[in-house]
């Protein structure tokens, strides 16, 4: 376990809403953490649709996902903030003194003053594999993300699925691991062309293995795997030897830890004021698609307004003395300093 | 009198906010009617800081004014807006089937179902010189734009200041009067160089006068001009003839005819709620910096926020019958063959 971060601000969420939190927050002054379940900023934007087009951002005519994500990214710059990536947020306490605890998945914890939740439609997941048992073998044998490289040196790795990811991961340890076997359905990959062409050179080249089929059974006791069973197209099965198995079947959106922190809940989402954008747990607000209010519509500017109000009444939370004057961007020489342009 | 124009919108205001809220309706099948009483779009935006950065466009990390116009007629393009500019809305009245009639100071009258005011901080309006008596020829020979140049053919005509529509409109005129003399408190000029270059070579050629000097009293009756008299720095006075006089002495910003309208006004904002952002008067709706809500900023982006929740309302009073399904530019191929782009 680390040590506890201490904080005026943590960011669930590093979403076009969440990164612009930081832009909000930090034209007051206030340095905020932000922790993603994903691997990088953008959320579902960067993750569902990097590539495709969006024609509602005011004033910019068309954007795509990741466009998106890094103009926030460069305008966020000048107020730093800490980013958590791979890491889910799993649990959320309130301390005495009217701060509250974050822990995450991966042991991280912030004793903060705010929390502002920019979680989208909630956590994204990684698809389990219909493969009766699999629980019991996850967190030990069955991994859906690489933590550590290191940890599959000289092991046999099964990876599963036919994506980027997958075939990412096939060519990251195939070095390091004893022996790597890449397992999808069919013979036709998803995945970029130059990381398929690289595969099937290792395949060639006998460094690892390529079996068509399905993952039909788990072999081994305790959560430790021995072996998977595979079922091919005619029906047949064989066994591959596996002491790891990494399943990457893709990401589904799921409510996931946020239903346990004790917000009231209404449909999925946090019901808030449209004033600050607080949830009934004075402290913690909530903003972007997870929200809701009359009239709530599930647009990105709608988040981007949300971040605005949050910010000003999060910043009266953390300091009740301060004496915050509203300045603009165009005239403060002030707010220009900050952002690196006086 | 120009025949009264029937349609669904009026947006009072060109502004960045109001030609957003062209795009947001737009995507709902509503053609908008715009009218500013500036002579182009942009709202203060354009007027006041074309070339000044703003920094706080969420994924524009900075953009002039004049640029974020541009973006947004760029964006709103599909949706043909009319813009009726240099008309200053003067009137507005319910009429019994619960629809509203807008008039303008130019003679133009609109019989529409929702008006959305997005009028800023009010009506940009001419600054009055401090000439005693100067009211009573308003309108008759002292003006303070220039709606039909024709107006000025064979006249003696007195334009005065030192700012770019004082220097483009002697230009302008000089071909068509009788006489165009340029006063100016002092020989410095704020305008483009290129047209005090112009002017001068006029002036050079004898083609035009430019006279030192503040205008301190109008000579006429029954608001027809007949000379105007002009005290130099050292005192002495001296006349000129005209006919016509033009002050070009900038513009400042009025609530003006608002607050005739019968809102409730509070601190010449409009009070609205945050989900429909419409006023007390059911069919009339304010967006951007002229309204207030609880949390209220006057942000450019929150305007935009605004622009797309009045839009499903304003949908909703015009056809109560509509089943309006919420959609997203990025996976709809019916919003995306509105905007042209499927």
């Amino acid at each position: 376990m680390t040590e506890t971060i201490k904080t005026d601000v943590v960011i669930v969420g590093a979403g076009p809403v969440g990164l612009f939190a930081v832009f909000e927050l930090g034209l007051l002054d206030i340095r905020a953490h932000v922790v993603d379940i994903l691997d990088r900023p953008g959320g579902q934007c960067a993750e569902l649709y990097p590539e495709k087009p969006i024609y509602d951002i005011p004033a910019l005519p068309v954007v795509t996902g990741q466009q998106l994500t890094d103009n926030l990214l460069e305008q966020i710059k000048p107020f730093q903030p800490t980013f958590h990536f791979s890491e889910m947020v799993t649990g959320l306490e309130r301390l005495p003194d009217d701060r509250f605890l974050l822990s995450t998945n991966g042991g991280e914890r912030f004793d903060t003053k705010v929390v502002v939740i920019a979680a989208g439609g909630g956590s994204f997941q990684p698809k389990r594999p219909p493969i009766p048992g699999v629980e019991a073998f996850e967190g030990k044998s069955v991994h859906y993300a690489v933590r550590r490289m290191e940890a599959f040196r000289g092991r046999h790795v099964l990876i599963v699925g036919g994506g980027d990811s997958a075939l990412d991961w096939t060519l990251n340890l195939a070095p390091l691991a004893a022996r790597v076997t890449l397992l999808h359905r069919r013979d036709a990959f998803r995945a970029a062309p130059d990381s398929v062409n690289k595969m099937r050179a290792l395949v060639d080249a006998g460094v690892i293995d390529l079996t068509l089929g399905q993952a039909v059974e788990l072999i081994g006791e305790n959560g430790v795997l021995e072996a998977v069973r595979v079922k091919r197209d005619d029906g047949s099965t064989h066994e591959i030897a596996a002491d790891d198995m990494l399943p990457f079947f893709g990401l589904t959106m799921k409510l996931g830890p946020i239903a346990d922190w004790g917000l009231q809940l209404n449909e999925n989402l946090v019901p808030v004021d449209t004033e600050k954008f607080e949830t009934t747990t004075p402290g913690i607000f909530a903003i972007g698609d997870i929200n809701a209010y009359p009239g709530k519509l599930k647009l990105i500017l709608s988040g981007f307004h949300e971040a605005a109000l949050m910010a000003q009444a999060a910043a009266r939370r953390i300091d009740p003395e301060r004496r915050i004057v509203f300045q603009y961007t165009t005239s403060s020489s002030n707010l220009q300093k900050k952002l690196g342009v006086a």
